[in-house]
């Protein structure tokens, strides 16, 4: 089957009956849906991109499983070309959209499971890892978006998962066993683009330990599955998309994220979908191999919604008359500093990478890491500098509804212009200035950028796990003439 | 004229038809209106507290015109420890509000005309002093709100003023002269409050030269004048107040703040409301001294708003359990190292103040400028550490309405549970993090704090000014054995 | 008696016989040793400008015990005003000299010792309030430099005080009673200024418990008791003042800092000099207040010695030509905004006091800890954009020896020559610069502003205990509509 | 002929009559000097270790001009492999040595000529690509070190090169032209290694303009060449290498670094021996490409001197006892997430290189620039969390004689114990820290970081050209919805 047009696969969505809410109620037509639609139409992008000529190749790899051109994003690695291909996609995806567009999880995660299935395989004698690559083929060949499934609610975190007083179901677990598959309960939080995914695979969300079989369960199913429900997140301004002049006030009219806690009501999962089924010592394995994937992705899309950030101050400058002063310039330099640095480390921690057993490629776990301890912290400086190139207007400036205003759009108009630039052209820029700093991308560029992949203290452990202090302390030793054993 | 309640305030604003605009309509009843009251509230607040035995004394002060109990948001200040009162007053509302609570303009104006309405009348022989001293006077005993305007249009700022090819409106400007006074033209961005004073002093933008008189003008008028329109800003999230449920989601349901831009079409200023006209060497004296009581209030008001938000957080670190992890709690510290100082700067520029010639007390310009630029900076990372600490559930939480409803209600309830905490509870903190983050404080605690009383250039220019370096380079001269001129 | 002159100063130390060793050898002559002298010259500049009329009410206080006119360094606060002139006369001290002046611990301990033994005493009944002001007016009517012992060598900090395997002399205690006094064996590191000091004030390392009595004394002794060796640390240089041409490469050849290991080999104390003895509860309280008060003291001293940082920087800007670029105007302005906030911290500090039941006065311990964090970091990020501004020539430039050579002293007139500038001038103020970045005074201006007082996590969990977060999560709690007990 | 051993290379320096002058003498022998020894040895290692099996093909590459083995150090860039082995060579020797290691300035010249000497050539039918082919040939094939001089001592930088007033020597210029070459007048500053080279390549200092053909030369010269001076700069704490007990107190014994003012006292230059000469609109670029090359060059080898300063952190840590405390492993972390970010950025920046036309490798100049201007804040960073950790006895421990004395000896015996540590031990690491700090190595390792390579300010500029600001304006003005021209 060729690579699907963007809509195609908004047909193939529409024809999904899926239980999502937003606001309290449920939405009958979530394809067509104003708060929906713009992150959709990230998705559409990535199919409609990987049929041009001048993104093949990028947005296009070519299979080892079968040696069909797929869409990159279905993709396993092969080598750190692979990887760095991968960084300048969601660069460029993360530049065109200044969203998260949402379809890196299974790239992510769809290598995580194949590395550790094959790995699972070899200690257990499962057969994990021929399952995990007929479906890996199956989305590449029908090209599917495939979401990821990670964060469970948890509750209160100073009860250890399964603890006393605690309702078993903020972890995901199996709640019966059947012959021809297991029936599962529980909630995942924060899913990016599930409403937008045809299939999700769930994996655990932290290490685990013998007793915690239950809860050492991974598996793929499709979101039309009975008891699955999507309550869309509130995003700040999510609103805007719904009102009268629904055009310049949302920022980014066309492009945007979207996140659902996700309920999984005693969903039936059967045998040939499931990848982890009680082998706890490989929980953490999975759920790490994600997190450094993941967290070399970042490095990609945010410093592509970084070149956003910098575009639209740089365009601000521009209209305030401001660009040539050294203070702003150097503000624009110093965004570029914090931006590249993003991007240089996802690309260094594939260059650096190395080759599973499985035959896939890693990214360098110490670098992927420090580029996502990196993220947690840049963008908010990056957002600080354009609110500071902005102005204050920013966040007082007047709507389009006065922009259109009979009595006051006259004002508007005579006081909100520019260089080179009418009020309207002035009002849409430093609404994508809002949108980035206060608004719906301020969802995924900023906090999902703190809390994405793992929050900053996870990247901290795995660092202080990496960077052997060991053999630091010996060469030190050596230059200070201390004698150390070998 | 005793101290107003607060009752009695909105009656009197309830009192004058004003035109103020909001999404492109007519507000016809601004005290009542959903977006516009909780900002009210804030000022209700000033008068109530001001009438409560506990707040005697910071809330109040007494006159040094009339010897008369006045609120301490009305004061000429006398002395360094008004100038302390300022500021923990200051933080005591911010605090309180969570907001911007709108009244310190008027008591950072005042003081600055105050001061320099003395001096232009020893170098001019005019009467802005008893002009200005009257004025002061009433709205002490009739217990006013007073705004401020400061900030013009500009549009594009590579144009200095009156440049050619500029809209001479976008620099309010006299465009009639008259024997009673003079009819001004143009327009004033970001006036905070505006919606909610009974007046408002004008001065103008920036330090003026020869040539400029037209420019160089100040006054003090009634927002029912006619000609005065005000266009009230869109903040991110504005609308939630409107919204069914207008509770959880808002974040902070009681409190807000408020800017709009306001229009002068031809507004008559009669002679005895004219505190400046002309003197155009005293353009840049006034607006930097505005400026500098200004940027001292930023230490007390933003550390009130931050004490919200490091609350907020060590709340939701309870309710999340993880209060005690150690990465947890430096971060709480950090937070607070970083709001103490704003603080303490605001004390110190206060303590270090100096009587103006007039009799009333000015800040150390030096600290009050370096604690502005503190403001720039800090609430971003206090804010950073806020996401940090609550976790990405902050921008993907469900909806009150996803709460309240009945297909998927009980979900929420279930997977939104926390540490001696039910979903409500766990909702409302978050949502008010929120609401500082993202949301409508945001626009206070954020860009406000960045943009407000100057923006982070105009402290550099003060600070460079203020630095002494060739007394600086004279001291290292004598250490390093370099003879020095004296 | 009168205030001493710095002679009478220096002859008063030249006739006590002393232990004080240097690269292993016995100094005979300390005060006119070339390494120990500059930070002599500190201790002399006290004494003399006490006497100058311009410095009097600074320099100089009032006993509130004798009523005589003492060195302030020997002062008992009694109000907010002493603690701003304690911060006044510090900046004043350090930016004269460029280097720690070393008589602040006396006025911080002897601040201390008068709160808590006064509250010992009501707790056990003691005398040790009338000793310690017994003591403290002989030193304020003699005029003394007395010098304060705190930190315990400890050896490996993973053993606790007394454990398992610890040579119990690493902490200080009493190893024999007697009717009369006691013997104490021990050591106290990094002691600021103890070969100058005529006596020493010696307390615990630490807060203490029951069963650890012999740890918890505190007492006052002479510098030339038998038993105590001083050993003078190395400095980052200091052979450089005894070098040929000890003048240019030193940096800064009048003045400097010292602190010396001191042993103290079974020395004898008799009882009217013991201020504490085995009331381990107030070991902590003791050693909490002279740090508070030492925090306080940094925002002063150090806030000095970087007036001297920045007017070196911005006469090494002068004589490079680069003063009017924007970038070195930038940099200096960052630089002043940080050293300013130091002092303003403790202005702040001292402005927010309060005053303790011995009627001494104490600053706020919140804020002082604030300023000190901040002077473990503000001290390295101004030396940085020193040396930015510097160039890298401060660490390559030829030495004075080469400048006075006949074979290469020509290359380095002809070649270092700068703005209005000639070598010499340019060399001189290159190596303050590099004094200050590297040199004797990096030790003081760095290490001891990271270290000193206590390190930055003793003023985390300071800033931790202070920061009243039950009180601001009840504040938040209120603003998001949770419901709260009283 | 082969490689060199590295006796070999010191005898080839032994026979070179050399003009090196120290403290205003000249050196006799410098490859004996004390002070220079250290800086040798690093060389020393160079040779050495590429004979090492284990090192071959990092130490050692293939010449793409002879197919022979040759020393990395001296390789013309075949590719991105070429570019990241660089980086790789750079950490490991940084690691090694702990100080610069001096011997990649030919490497990052020598790319630079190589494709700019073709560059020239095209453009005016010189035949400096063969000239110079010639001379790295040689180079390659003798095994040589070859230092690089670019900074102009300038004078007063507020007047441009060739400027009024200005002595025309302080840029280096030629002075005379002849047949058979040029004899040029000048001198060179900071020449890292120069002491320890056969040869030195000389190029300007900065862009040029036509009018200023006497300053745009470029050349190799012999440093035994008649003319030529070197003064060696002073380094902090350099005389320790000279002491009684050169040894624990010198922090680093083996390795150090070298800079010299370097002076060309009308020394001829044979045309075969010229580069560049009065081609100035070549000058610039031969800068900038150099620059871009040592820019890349930092993040591998102040990495590696990173890795030294966090074992040496580590190691302390482990002495004091409190390597578990969870603030001294997040400062470890901190650590490692900044020195990491300098080797990952010189990974990125060859990573994604270019080829020039001449066939060589080029580093990506963005991320380049990025990279270097982290090197001018982050070894700072690092050296505040070591000092942190280490403690305050890092500048206050006594010295090696005073651990030798007979008197006191066995009270710093005693005293500094730690933990599985005597006093040696602790002692050796306390003064590793401190060299890093500090002592001679943080000439290299801070402000050599800053300022080589170009100062930040350099840096910055060059972000700002590649930051393609135009490209990122028109990204958001269509997500913005603002039309633009294409």
């Amino acid at each position: 089957m060729p690579l699907m047009t963007g809509e195609q696969y908004v047909e193939s969505l529409r024809k999904m009956k899926r239980n999502i809410y937003y606001l309290g109620k449920k939405i009958e037509n979530p394809v067509d849906h104003p708060v929906i639609r713009p992150s959709l139409q990230c998705l559409i992008d990535t199919y409609d991109m990987a049929l041009m000529p001048e993104y093949k190749g990028l947005m296009t790899a070519t299979s080892h499983l079968t040696g069909h051109e797929i869409n990159r994003f279905n993709i396993i690695h092969q080598s750190a070309e692979d990887l760095n291909k991968k960084t300048k996609l969601q660069r460029l995806m993360g530049s065109r959209t200044g969203a998260c567009f949402q379809r890196c999880v299974i790239m992510d995660c769809g290598n995580a499971f194949y590395a550790t299935t094959y790995e699972i395989d070899k200690a257990h004698g499962t057969d994990y890892f021929e399952r995990f690559k007929k479906f890996i083929t199956r989305v590449q060949d029908e090209d599917l978006i495939v979401a990821g499934a990670l964060t469970d609610p948890k509750g209160d975190r100073s009860i250890k998962i399964g603890g006393e007083g605690q309702d078993k179901d903020l972890y995901l677990h199996v709640v019966e066993r059947r012959p021809d598959g297991v029936v599962v309960n529980g909630a995942k939080a924060h899913l990016t683009g599930i409403t937008n995914a045809h299939e999700v695979v769930v994996l655990p969300t932290q290490a685990l330990r013998p007793g915690q079989e239950d809860y050492a369960i991974a598996f793929s199913v499709r979101l039309d599955a009975p008891g699955i429900t999507m309550i869309v997140g509130r995003q700040s301004c999510d609103t805007r998309k719904m009102e009268e002049y629904a055009d310049i006030d949302v920022g980014n009219k066309m492009y945007g994220g979207v996140e659902a806690l996700t309920v999984f009501d005693h969903v039936f999962i059967p045998n040939e979908n499931i990848y982890l089924n009680g082998e706890t010592e490989f929980a953490g394995v999975l759920v790490e191999r994600f997190a450094a994937y993941h967290r070399n992705s970042y490095g990609g899309c945010k410093s592509g919604v970084g070149d956003v950030a910098i575009g639209a101050a740089a365009m601000i400058a521009e209209i305030n008359g401001t660009e040539n002063a050294s203070h702003i310039k150097d503000k624009l330099a110093e965004m570029t500093q914090l931006n590249e640095q993003l991007y240089a480390l996802g690309i260094a921690s594939g260059c650096e990478g190395f080759r599973y057993p499985a035959g896939n490629y890693m990214v360098n776990l110490l670098i992927a890491n420090v580029c996502k301890l990196n993220v947690t912290r840049y963008p908010y400086e990056i957002v600080r500098l354009m609110e500071d190139i902005a102005g204050g207007i920013m966040v007082t400036a007047p709507s389009e509804a006065d922009l259109r205003s009979k009595e006051v759009g006259h004002y508007v108009e005579k006081y909100l212009v520019g260089h080179n630039a009418d009020a309207e052209k002035k009002l849409r820029i430093l609404r994508l200035c809002e949108n980035l700093a206060l608004g719906t991308a301020a969802v995924g560029y900023r906090t999902e950028s703190l809390h994405g992949a793992g929050s900053p203290q996870a990247q901290k452990i795995m660092i202080l796990r990496q960077a052997n202090f060991e053999m630091k302390k010996k060469g030190a030793c050596r230059i200070a003439g201390v004698k150390v054993d070998d």
